[in-house]
């Protein structure tokens, strides 16, 4: 059992790769029995069928993102330490993502917008989670006062996926040298106009 | 040949909806064809090569792109009545790209990031183009006093950028029917930034 177990983590890792590199809608059990030299038999009895493969190859990629990117930010304290801390892992995240293809949620989701089914709803879903969880940690930081109270966590989670959005675009497809500069000025853009504006003076004469 | 270029242009226009649907990738020669009921050496003879075709849509795509969203807004006084009408044009571009796929650039955005060639270089070429398009009406912004001279113009158009695919993401991954709402609210927030503070602090005195 426990063999087992590795062994279908040992494949899954594989499959995530092979999938950012050929997109998750080229991903199959033929094409991964191929780059694996297994037989396509022994994967079906593993995965059944190339829907739930792609599925938990979703789900592989997200458990992995709670565990480098999420978790160690929610360890640190409410509000901007802890904004901070998920920004920058989250980008160290994507840039780490070198394999081609980048980060499987971004090819993702360009690739199955337009195709109703299971994986498109399981790849909805890991984002709403995640644009929730990034909510949260907006509102904590409302909660001890590092943001105004007037705002909308939900506007904040989707302009910080905006942010990383543009970082991916500047700097998968136009290779700017800037793109990782221009997302922290992004981010710190979205904080300085989400702070008390009395915070935000104080801030503003400090750096002056 | 003034019929020739009819035939090509209407070619090239349905080639354009082809590639929203099959991704510039899927678009060949053979499949145009096909889509078309013509033959393919007559294809052929138009284009020469699979690369050629795609360079073209792309062209025809930036062209149209142009004459809707850019051109108007240029027409417009400098600084904010400028930007707005290049925004607001600009998503409704995006919201009437509804054909399957979406917005050609930004799917092709993702099909090609890891794809040297010539197609990759033209897709570059046109995003570069429009970025810098949008730093020079922020410049001129600058120049009219609608924004701050320690505004940084590339860095706005960047980010401006990242406003309109946090868009895409919401609308077309997310369905989100908030999109729209979002995606201005992420406008007027860069906007906000960008103005004089003595600017920005009557107009919140004015909303309040």
């Amino acid at each position: 059992m426990r063999k087992g177990e590795a062994t279908r983590g040992a494949i899954l890792d594989h499959a995530s790769r092979l999938a950012r590199r050929v997109g998750l809608e080229g991903l199959s059990i033929g094409r991964l029995a191929e780059d694996l030299s297994l037989s396509k038999s022994g994967l079906f009895a593993h995965f059944r069928s190339k829907e739930a493969l792609q599925i938990q190859v979703l789900e592989t990629t997200a458990a992995q993102f709670v565990e480098i990117v999420v978790k160690p930010a929610l360890a640190e304290p409410r509000g901007e330490p802890r904004l901070r801390s998920l920004f920058r892992r989250w980008l160290e995240w994507a840039r780490s993502q070198k394999t081609p293809g980048g980060c499987l949620f971004v090819a993702a989701a360009v690739e199955l917008d337009d195709k109703p089914g299971p994986v498109r709803r399981k790849l909805v879903q890991t984002q709403r989670d995640f644009l929730k969880l990034m909510a949260n940690v907006c509102e904590s930081g409302i909660g001890v006062g590092h943001f105004r109270s007037d705002v909308d966590p939900e506007q904040f989670a989707h302009d910080l996926y905006a942010v990383m959005l543009g970082y991916h675009h500047a700097s998968r497809l136009l290779k700017d040298p800037a793109a990782e500069a221009r997302a922290y000025a992004g981010f710190e853009g979205l904080l300085a106009a989400a702070r008390p504006s009395r915070e935000r003076a104080r801030r503003r004469g400090r750096q002056a």
